[in-house]
This record gives C-alpha cells, sequence and structure tokens, in this order.
C-alpha cells in the first residue's frame, strides 16, 4: 500500500541516489529520505564506498524526529555487518513506523532478511515503489549480484552506415565534439572501461574523464602494450595479454573484473572489440553517437555477427535518441538484459 | 521590399503549392495568392501537368478585385506560351500592382523575362521572399533545369550498423510498420521508382502508392527482369537492360530519366543499386529509416565507397529526424546537392 506524496519522496530518495554515481562500487547507490508529518526530517545517501549507508546519513539528520516517521529508501535496507554496523535494526532502534523500499537488495547476504527484521519488529513495509526506475540506476549491483559479471555498456562513435572506422582504422573524428563531451560523462558513469591493444597502440588514448567533473575509471586492456603509453600511467590499470585472453576468453575477464570491484564496464573500442562482445552477448547496453557521414568500406561495429534471418537480428530496446549539436545519440538496451534486472516473483 | 504580411502570404502560396506534388512534373509545383487592401481575393495552385497554371487560377477567382491587389507567387510567372497561355502578360492585363515573387524560374525560356515584362509594365516586382524554401519545394524542377538530371533520393531502411540486407540479401522487414507507411508518401512525393533487378526477382514488388493517397511513379528497373515480375504489368515500367547499363553508365540513364520528364527519382535498392548511386556521388537527399537492431554481417549501405581518411568522409546535412514508432527516420541532403539549388547571384 503506497500512498500519493509516497512517490515524491521515493522520487527524491532516487535522485540522492543518483548522486554517487561513480564512487560506491561495489556497493550500490542508495538514497533515502525521512519524513515526518508531512515534513522531510532526513536525508541521506551512499556517497562513496566505505562511507556511511544513506539511511544512517538521514537518521543523523533526523535526530529524535525519527520517531514514528516514515522512511523512503531506494533499496533494501541491510541486515548484515560490513564495513559499517547494519541499517535495519538502526531504523528499528530509532523508532521509525513506515518503511517504503523501492526494490529489495539481490546481495545474498541481504535478500529479505532486511525487511524480515523491520516487519517482525512492527514496522509497516511496503516494496515495489518506482522499483524499475531502483534497479535500473544500480543496473552494475544488480547483473553483479546476479551472474558475478559487470553491466557492459558498448559506447561507439558511427557513421549513418555503422562504421566505427575506415579501412585502415581510422576514426578520429567521426563524432562532433559536443558528442565526445558526452562520452566522457559516460566514462564517469562506469567504474571501468575497456579498449583493445590496437586502439592503445593506435590512439595513445589517456582514457581519463576530462571534459565533466566525475570519477576516471579503471583502464582494462585486452592485450600487451608497451609502457611507453599514456594509459600505463595510471597505476590501476588492469592488462589481459594475449595468452590469458585465448586461453580464458571475454567471460572469464567479465568474472574477473567482476572480482575486482568493476560493476559497470565501458567498451570504448576498437571495432574488433566490440564487435567480439556483441557477438558474443556480452553487451547489455548500448550508447551509439550516429555522425551524419557515410564512411563507406571500413570496420561495421558487428562484423562477427553472423545473422540466418531478420528474425534473428540483435534486437535493442530503444532507451533515448537525442540530437547532439550534428550528431544522434542512440541509447539502448538489449532486452535480455533488461529482463534479467526484474525482480523474480517469489 | 517585402512588408511583414508578405511571408504570411507567400507561406500560403507555398502550402498551396505543395498541394500539386507528384502531379506536376515535368512543370514545377506553384502557389499563388491574390490580395486586396488586406483580404485575400484569389488563390490557387498548379494541379497537374497539363492544367491551368497557378496565376490562372488566382485571378480567375479574383474576378475584378485584381485590379490594384498584391499578388503573391512562388515562382516567376511564365513569359512564354507553352501548355497554357503566358501568366505574366496576364497579370499586366488583370491591372495588378505588386507581385511579390519568392524564386526566379531556372526555366532558360523564362530566367527573368516573366520579372523583367512585370516592371516594364509599371508593376512592383520583389524577389526572394522565402526563395530558400521555394527553391526547396521544386529541387526536382531546379536540379533539372541545371543538370538535365533528376532529383535522386535514396530511401532506405538499416539497422543501427548501416546494413540494408542480410548476407544472403533478406531485408524483410528491417524497419517497422509506420516506417513502412512512410516510405508510401516518399514514393508519392517522387516521379519515378528504381530499384535494380536483384530487388525484382527476389522480392517481386509492385512499387505503387497504397500505404498513403498520391499518385504511384513509374517505376524504373535497372537490369532485364522476366514479364513474370508484378512490376511489368504497370505499362509506364522504363527497363535498362544489363547492355545498356554498362554501356552508359548511371550519369546517361539518370540524363535519359529527365529526357522522359522524370524530375525527382526515388532510389529504393537493391544494396548494390543504392550503394552505386552514393559512391559516383548522383544522390541529393537521403531518407534512411533506422531500426534498432544489429544486423552483423551483410550488406552495408555504401559498400563500394572508399575513404581515405574521416575528412573525406560524405558527409550528410542533416534535414530532420524523427522517432517513427521503434523506428528512427533520417533526412538528410548531401551538401553540393544544396549548393545546386542556391541561386546564382547576377
Amino acid at each position: 500500500m503506497t500512498r500519493v506524496d509516497d512517490q515524491i519522496y521515493m522520487r527524491r530518495a532516487l535522485s540522492l541516489a543518483m548522486r554517487g554515481t561513480g564512487f560506491t562500487s561495489p556497493n550500490p547507490m542508495v538514497g533515502c529520505v525521512i519524513v515526518k508529518e508531512g515534513i522531510v526530517v532526513g536525508e541521506g545517501y551512499h556517497r562513496r564506498w566505505g562511507g556511511p549507508h544513506a539511511e544512517v546519513e538521514a537518521l543523523s539528520m533526523a535526530g529524535n524526529h525519527s520517531f514514528g516517521s516514515t522512511v523512503y529508501v531506494t533499496l533494501e535496507p541491510c541486515s548484515h555487518r560490513g564495513k559499517t554496523p547494519p541499517c535495519a535494526p538502526a531504523l528499528v532502534e530509532r523508532g521509525i513506523s513506515r518503511c517504503v523500499v523501492a526494490t529489495v537488495d539481490p546481495d545474498e547476504r541481504v535478500m529479505g532478511r532486511g525487511l524480515d527484521l523491520l516487519r517482525t519488529s512492527g514496522i509497516e513495509v511496503s516494496v515495489g515503489l518506482l522499483e524499475d526506475e531502483a534497479r535500473w540506476l544500480n543496473r552494475g549491483f544488480i547483473k553483479g549480484a546476479l551472474t558475478s559479471m559487470p553491466w557492459v555498456t558498448i559506447k561507439a562513435a558511427v557513421g549513418l552506415d555503422g562504421k566505427i572506422a575506415l579501412k585502415d582504422g581510422s576514426s578520429r573524428w567521426i563524432s562532433g565534439e559536443l558528442s565526445r563531451v558526452k562520452a566522457h560523462l559516460l566514462r564517469s558513469q562506469n567504474d571501468g572501461i575497456l579498449v583493445g591493444k590496437g586502439t592503445v597502440i593506435s590512439d595513445d588514448p589517456s582514457l581519463t574523464v576530462r571534459e565533466v567533473a566525475g570519477p576516471s575509471p579503471v583502464p582494462v586492456i585486452l592485450g600487451t602494450v608497451g609502457d611507453d603509453r599514456k594509459i600505463r600511467s595510471d597505476s590501476r590499470t588492469i592488462v589481459y595479454d594475449d595468452g590469458f585472453i585465448k586461453r580464458e576468453g571475454l567471460k572469464n575477464i567479465l568474472l574477473d573484473l567482476h572480482r575486482r570491484g568493476i560493476r559497470r564496464l565501458m567498451v570504448e573500442g576498437g571495432g574488433a572489440v566490440i564487435s567480439s562482445f556483441l557477438c558474443e552477448g556480452l553487451a547489455d547496453e548500448l550508447s551509439l553517437f550516429i555522425a551524419p557521414k557515410i564512411m563507406g568500406e571500413g570496420v561495421s561495429v558487428a562484423s562477427c555477427l553472423s545473422i540466418g534471418s531478420m528474425e534473428e537480428a540483435l534486437g535493442v530496446r530503444t532507451l533515448s535518441v537525442k540530437r547532439q549539436s550534428e550528431d544522434l545519440w542512440f541509447e539502448g538496451v538489449f532486452p535480455c538484459s533488461l529482463d534479467l534486472l526484474k525482480r523474480s516473483e517469489g
């Protein structure tokens, strides 16, 4: 049972949660709003991994107003002790009377235990308000909990003919300046950024976030590259050498990156790498900057994918299409990945 | 010298002109509005080839109100006798005092002579109001007058990876139903519709306009096809056999189509044909339905184009981008074709 105002407060909690973007992994982003008699008495969000949880921040702001209040939280309060004390017992202790939760925590150490604890303490609990939004926000965390792999976003700039590079491999610049700024924004939302050694050798990118404020993701390179490359100056850089790739394959690389705490991975290039992720069905999300130009012969965005009939073409659910100066910015998600995010019934 | 109201009346004249879409070739579309003392006393447009000109329709409606009136016309009134008597002398005869013209007639039989006749008869003449719009509307007619070739619009449905067909040539259906309705609208705006024999053999299309009201363009086939194909039931169908194509090339085919009265030609497929038009620089406009799917290996929209560096990529000026249910509808024009439409100074 939710009420009309509940939506408003939960949206506020979601927008607070979003402020943690790029800083909380491997933890989820969480936002919390505490309301008493129609007044917001506490707010908080999980600012960074290792820092206080959203509920703790909000309770601390609410002080004694927490007694008899309603708490809105974007993820089920935890019941186990991690880096910080568990939140569900804290909420009980501080006398809240109602708790509205967007979605359950898929972490097997929680998974309903937080809600049970609240319920058995006599707190009115409702779950599922703005659940799709809450799960989308934490798609990296949720996919991680379910598959032990990061959420993979393919980012590419293409011409109208779907080419990501010319025959000789050159791709600077397909998209316009504004698209490149947006691409930095995407980088800052990911924990890791993956490129192939071909890109590192030919473009020598630093892969840092420069055009917007935000954390730089951990660089991940597929293949051995020389120490003289800019990317090697980042001490966090992860390199999978050619032997490892051949032996283990992309799926094991994703499992390894998850173990290293990466929940959202952006794959930026080059063509062969992007193609491999698409063809092996390891991509979840697609962020394409489509430039109004025709590139002709060249490297196609999914060259290795072999489709037998039109029905088998890889469908993408469109999330948004925006004009970025001259370019089009297409964002989409693969339907299976969207299904994965749905809370399983029972 | 134009006045504030002039824009309003000229827009009305342009929208009247548009009603002739698909029916006037090889004549241009023309609209005319006659205004006296702030009241529209006459309106008309060129409805079909062989029918009365816009000015004659409008004058007939205006009757005696034409004396002392202002005439808005989207194209310079003609001074020569064609299928119907010339319009400029008629305007003089009917005592108009001012004539506002969007653009001059590029037809060498007119080209300023109509305006001269008006001016020497003491009528105030101004030229150039909403000229870009007026020239765009008649892009087929203007390109024809300047190059003796039709305006060529490439229409294609592609995946996000720019593929217009799978490896085996299949392409039914890449785009959704709504896009296919729009494609019929495009057909009805063209005088001719061109496909390669491969498309005729594999898909056996009728190429008629069915999903919207409007005239069906003349079918044009590149290559010899059997008499059992649907397209052969249209007595207007033009077939260029393989020998002719090899001997004459695409450019001579365009010159021939212009001689046959085709001013706007839509190229609908298949991949090789579309590619040839793009690669030989014979395309003016691009109408792409981009479906949110990845098709992998297959036929690219411009496979034969070889580009040496990113600077040489074929730029397209975006005209509009619209969501069509699941698809994106991209419309663009090649910059050189847009330049061609500009009125040459002097």
